[in-house]
């Protein structure tokens, strides 16, 4: 598939009006937990609870079916019994509205009764052009519009915020998994723009969210978390993900790689989880860059939506401590990334401009008393020469010799060259905050080697996915 | 080499009074920041500077020499060009001073002047019973003496404090990691009770501080950073590791795996780095555990410091999410760790006490709207059937149907049963800190599910080096 309009499914994330169908009074249900979310200031639209029970709930005016607000609703959040869904859906359908969003199971995940239920549903919404995510879901979160969904009150599960310098979308099959997520990333501070939960997909899949998201200006990386993929749909969202891969990054975490995993996914989603060594296949030819786990994912991420994909893979790796040095050298020989030693010319160059007792090979060790003016000189004649296509560099802070200002030296040299750069900092407090300040100037930082060395492989695929008719080496079809 | 007396190491940690050779009044000298760690309220033991140039230092009673303390010294840290130390050590042997810490560089690593100035050191220090950590170091932080030689301030670098639980003494051949690693564990929260930099070793080496280690009440387990062993000293490292495994756990990164890493760890060190084929076969014969960085040494390092080693290699799974149970079993079966279903008549139990929507298999799922008796209910089950040798919780937060009894029903049975629990809990905020609860009430608590399965692998690898007898498997023989 090619991706068509996705005003569709726009409206999801942009609603200025939303009902609440199944808003409850009652302390900790779904449908009090989701009217919470859209009674706090940061949400601007209007919002509307549905329910016959009530008049108001937690002071929203409620009404009992969706036919007596009088305004325009965009979207429906539902959040009522399985079996009561059909008759809401024709609510839905007589007033005009496009969108809804099932939170409740008990459809297809629990057998025959369930699914026919779902069956009814989504022959009603195909019938009235209604856009359905869901059901069984936790819906979405969008961090611009404060759309949200998730029924977890945020002491228990944080939600991000939108990063001034790039964001990462996540769709994941999991509920629980995109709420882990959501709050984790919040910790982290990773830029987050969209979460969705899919749930059984009714209607909305994974490859509607994919050609959204592509054309998403606040979204710079596309993510998945996936158990498996069914025959046909997994083709089209392969297909899909061919046209998109160029021009947006998609990384996707797929679990169920052995056999005792994957028996676990089925018994989960229901569906068969297919062959591990079909979908790397389909991965590597549509451009999809696979991650082990969301630790991977979050890392590579963050490279990719800071940094420019590399146009190669030669590193070189500059470091004020030489076990971080072998370290991180040692993690990117293990991805199979170039670590060309530096030309004669450009050694001679390196010596003239550093201490004696200083090492120039690959890596670069300007040693421990160093301040920032030897990274200067390393970085001006690396990048004059040619011979490198990215730099990861690491920034030991225990010491106080480095002072802050080989932050602004490594932006700087960032910026003027458009060569990707990535920065490694092992430690805490001072370490922790460097680091932050780090990446607000654009250059994604990491605590170890390994994490430095993933995220310098992730550019490296990229750029090869990117540029694909510019490079003759297959780097992709190692493993990330 | 099988360990003798291990008195003469003891004092580097336990000295009750330190002078400091070459303390200095200039800010930002090495001679400063070591006196500025000794004057702190908590270091209890007296201090001396020692310096021809100053009546005092920061306070301290400043000396022209050794000799002109009245009192007995234990320690002296000297932080004093190289060509001054001879002079230096003949004033230590003078005052029958019997440790010494040589912070400075200058010496072998240097050249053939620094190492004929090393071999001098070294003759005085053998001729007078001297023992000598480094030089070229930062020297020892000790958690519960604060003997704390790192001359790095601790706004840059933090220093680790000990657990009440159960701490981890940590050996580095780079000072620049012993510093970076005392910084992060602070922030991280994870119990130390020694870090130690040993620098060129010219007398003290891993296989002293092995021995030391390992008498060590406050020590639970011993890690070490290398980049490599010299044939001789190595072969006495792994033939005293032989006789420490079976009482206490070693753990092991050592960079240089790759051929461009191994070429940086020469030009670092100055010694060749050696086969890692011959290193991984030693760490095998010796029951060290290899480890692939530092983040898993402090998995793995935390979990053999707070569980008792499995006595097999069955895992049960446990998760309140599919997904959750999904990815970890992914990660358990890449680790080899054996996943066995619960038998029929365990099944059948486990059926009449979970709701039928609960998946009964390994993983089993209690499913996202459990509290705390289903896990209760699992738990009781299955360690009565005697089929696991230990479990792995899935405790997802982000709902608020699970309260925090849940880390009590945990806690208990791990108590009762003896048998080691691990818990994976994935999320911010209210997550992190339920962990670190959990971790206060014992049980070990991870983000991810690979975390958790390598710190599962470390159990198990650990049970058959301690139990060695009573197992018919290798599994020490597979990549941790």
């Amino acid at each position: 598939m090619s991706c068509g309009s996705t005003k569709s499914i726009d409206i999801f994330f942009t609603a200025k009006s939303v009902a609440i169908y199944g808003a409850s009074a009652s302390q900790n249900s779904v449908g009090q937990a989701i009217i919470q979310n859209f009674i706090k200031p940061q949400y601007t639209g209007k919002v509307y609870a549905v329910n016959p029970k009530y008049n108001q709930v937690l002071g929203v005016p409620c009404y009992p079916t969706l036919q007596d607000i009088e305004e325009e609703v965009d979207l429906v959040v539902v959040a009522v019994p399985a079996r009561i869904t059909p008759r809401v859906f024709e609510d839905i359908a007589a007033k005009k509205i496009k969108a809804a969003i099932i939170i409740s199971g008990g459809f297809s995940e629990t057998g025959k009764i369930g699914a026919e239920l779902e069956d009814e549903v989504v022959a009603i919404a195909k019938k009235h052009d209604i856009r359905v995510i869901g059901p069984n879901c936790v819906g979405v979160v969008d961090t611009h519009s404060h759309i949200d969904t998730f029924f977890l009150p945020e002491y228990r599960c944080g939600r991000p915020k939108p990063s001034n310098v790039a964001n990462i979308s996540l769709v994941s099959q999991s509920g629980a998994f995109a709420a882990a997520i959501s709050d984790w990333t919040a910790e982290l501070g990773l830029g987050i723009s969209k979460l969705i939960s899919l749930g059984n997909k009714c209607d909305v899949d994974d490859d509607d969210l994919l050609c959204y998201l592509a054309e998403d200006s606040t979204t710079q990386v596309i993510c998945f978390y996936t158990e498996g993929y069914d025959e046909s749909k997994g083709r089209s969202f392969f297909d899909t993900a061919k046209t998109v891969t160029p021009n947006k990054p998609i990384l996707v975490v797929k679990s169920g790689r052995g056999q005792k995993a994957r028996a676990a996914a089925s018994s989960h989603t229901g569906s068969l989880a297919g062959s591990d060594k079909v979908a790397n296949a389909a991965y590597m030819q549509s451009g999809v860059i696979r991650v082990d786990n969301f630790e991977h994912m979050f890392d590579a991420a963050k490279a990719l939506a800071m940094q420019p994909p590399a146009k190669g893979d030669r590193v070189l790796m500059i470091t004020n401590g030489g076990g971080l040095g072998v370290m991180t050298t040692d993690a990117l020989e293990a991805l199979n990334l170039a670590i060309p030693s530096p030309s004669a010319e450009l050694e001679n160059k390196l010596h003239q401009n550093l201490p004696a007792y200083c090492a120039v090979g690959n890596p670069i060790d300007v040693v421990g008393d160093t301040d920032a003016s030897r990274y200067d000189a390393v970085f001006k004649e690396a990048i004059a020469s040619g011979e490198y296509d990215m730099f990861v560099v690491g920034m030991l802070l225990q010491t106080p010799s480095l002072g802050m200002d080989i932050t602004n030296v490594i932006a700087n040299y960032q910026r003027q060259s458009g060569l990707p750069f990535i920065v490694v900092s092992m430690g805490g407090g001072f370490t922790t905050k460097a680091g932050e300040i780090m990446e607000l100037m654009g250059v994604p930082t990491y605590a170890t080697g390994e994490k430095a060395a993933l995220a310098a492989k992730a550019l490296a695929q990229y750029g090869e996915i990117k540029y694909r008719d510019k490079f003759n080496k297959t780097l992709i079809s190692d493993k990330p």
